[in-house]
């Protein structure tokens, strides 16, 4: 890629179709973010929707909000925008809980309509959290199902006929590294398992298509690029063909058929309400929506163009004006096999990403050496990205990363 | 009781201690609130809260929120003030999920304690998402564990050394009933049985307290009295004793020991904090520690004089005004056997509260015939209970409920 010149990159901004979104999201000034793939920003509204949902709702209707503010379909309404944005249809996604609590119940449910098969497959790269809850399950299984992991280049040539389930991430949270959903749900199907994938770093940030993929189950998260807040609620999708038998080890009377005859045994919802467990967090879809409405507002292929664009820009001068041997793109180069992030290691990565937030560039950092650069095209502007890459080169030539203070870990417990 | 007069009820509200609570909720003009046992009202400065939360830690410091904030350690930090209300010890209890998914952690974790035990013994009125949740749970065993429930009655005779834990609810949500939390839990003790208590009817009305019982593990609910809103996260009590050796099966991220350290392996945290789960959700236990503050700042005992009084002020006046031979009290008539509600029967019990509701009274229905009537302490007053009672008197003799919009049913689904 020849080196753009900053006219043309006030020409990208002029001409960029969602640069009009930027002044929906509240950030504060001098920062870049580009960490929206862990936490995106609020939408600028966000506020306003909570007051408004605390004082004109839950003050006003109290517990008559349930049915006065359709409290009680909030999981499914919100759920149906959600489709929208990841090519599921109505009925098929539904909010609710986080990511992990929502992989279990799937997980289970996948391992349940497959029960002469004992395996679950994954990527040995997976996100942590999507082993651990799979390693929870076959705890339960008294023997029964096990957890298996292997490379992600690996995962199709794996699947055998004692594989219940694959579960994947679609982008790799280290690398930013794309999978290929539709081939590698044609390869599970074809050996008769199913395919559950997580698209917590993918949904709002690039196109997904579950049903064009054929996929059978898949989670996301609500607080990455859809910006639903700190610990959003996060979503679940059921292809319509499994709704029927799938079942939810977390049967709790919000997935009931009547959960208001408060029958002692239980059973099953119709549909993706199955899948809901306890009481709807109102506070939280509220404010995922808020979020949601401004994704689905934005153009899919615009989305997605200005999102490779950004990570080419990004990777271009990073390579052009770091002269600094240690750091490495370990992110695919090629934009379409990228999610929406680029990542480098580098052996002072920790100080280094320290030194570039002291300075307004917020990405984050991952053990044991990678800086991780998230680009969420509907606040960030191509001038942004250059900025981003200047202080990256100026912190790498002038070793201003290193300093104590950027070398102390904060004490995450 | 003596029928109390006009002038002894404005005696008793001038002489309320907890008075002065009512001010600090937001409730709408006209209205008699019975219902803070199904959702409590929002604190007056809830909505400031989440203003504060939106703009001030998430939009000033996106994702540093989660250690500058201390977001991080929100579910245990919360957890111990709910711990000062329902005798645990700090680290007892941490803030998560619903009470449903709470409830599945704690099963699961009680029958991994006891595990040549096959099991969970409940009471056969429980609250149906208990029961749910245990079914689900038998559902995963392979056909090891399974749900027996007896009448509440029967109980302690029914604990047998194949109970791996006996679950419990400390209110009964249809009759208010309360159990005796001390001498079930040292039954199930006595035959090396474990117990679990819900006390989603209790914690915030009345004085609870796990470790003077020997409770073992607990979930409870934050929407009701505790007024954390609609959809609040819950909260789970594991006793110290068991910290080390008790597993979530829902492992899974913010239960690690080391969740930063991204290891392929889970291995659980030390303490209370292994029964995290997902993300910590933020929003929702900002709104819930507002609610929280206003329980903390009550004398426990003047909240349970005070639910007691207007428990037994309502019994008593609904008696001496209500001539209607169809209405049957089915709470205890011993305050000291009550939780903080009231329920009658009434073959016509809907369009009866219908009509309450119409006249600003709210209580709520359960199927087939119950009234439901909660006494939250904090924001009701004596002379709210007399009118509530009068209304209900004159609903009854007039017939008013006898409309067909009163007996439409809303369609919760």
């Amino acid at each position: 890629m020849a080196m753009t010149t900053d006219a043309d990159i006030a020409d990208l901004d002029a001409a960029d179709p969602l640069a009009a979104f930027h002044d929906a999201f509240s950030l504060p000034d001098g920062v870049i973010y580009l960490c929206g793939n862990s936490l995106g920003p609020p939408p600028r509204n966000a506020g306003e929707r909570l007051t408004h949902v605390t004082a004109q709702q839950w003050g006003a209707h109290l517990v008559r909000g349930w049915t006065e503010d359709g409290w009680i379909t909030l999981p499914r309404r919100v759920g149906d925008k959600v489709a929208r944005l990841i090519g599921a249809k109505p009925g098929e996604v539904a909010i609710a809980d986080s990511t992990s609590v929502n992989l279990f119940k799937l997980l289970a449910a996948a391992c349940g309509l497959r029960p002469d098969r004992t395996t679950i497959l994954s990527q040995a790269d997976n996100f942590p959290t999507d082993l651990y809850i799979a390693q929870g399950l076959a705890g339960l299984s008294r023997g029964h199902t096990q957890l298996r992991t292997v490379p992600a280049g690996a995962i199709a040539d794996a699947i055998d006929d004692d594989t219940a389930v694959v579960m994947l991430s679609h982008v790799d949270y280290r690398t930013g590294a794309l999978l290929d959903m539709k081939k590698l749900t044609a390869a599970a199907h074809a050996k008769g398992a199913l395919a559950l994938w997580d698209i917590a770093h993918s949904a709002g940030a690039l196109p997904v298509d579950l049903n064009l993929a054929a996929a059978d189950f898949a989670v996301g998260c609500g607080y990455k690029y859809l910006n639903g807040g700190p610990g959003a609620p996060a979503f679940l999708f059921v292809a319509e063909r499994h709704q029927g038998d799938a079942r939810s080890p977390l049967s709790g009377w919000m997935g009931h058929a009547l959960p208001f005859d408060f029958a002692p045994d239980y059973r099953p919802a119709d549909g993706i309400t199955r899948f809901l467990c306890g009481t709807p967090v109102v506070l939280g879809i509220a404010a995922l929506e808020v979020g949601l409405d401004l994704a689905l507002k934005a153009d899919p292929d615009a989305l997605r163009h200005k999102s490779q664009a950004l990570g080419n820009l990004f990777i271009a001068r990073v390579e052009a004006l770091c002269a600094d041997d240690e750091l490495t793109l370990i992110s695919p180069r090629a934009a379409a096999a990228r999610g929406s992030q680029v990542c480098l290691t580098h052996r002072q990565g920790y100080p280094v990403m320290q030194a570039l937030i002291d300075r307004g560039v917020i990405g984050d950092f991952r053990a044991p050496d990678i800086m991780r650069f998230g680009f969420a095209p509907l606040y960030l502007s191509y001038g942004d990205i250059v900025e981003a890459a200047r202080i990256l080169a100026d912190v790498l030539a002038t070793g201003a990363w290193d300093q104590p203070k950027y070398h102390q870990r904060a004490a995450v417990t």
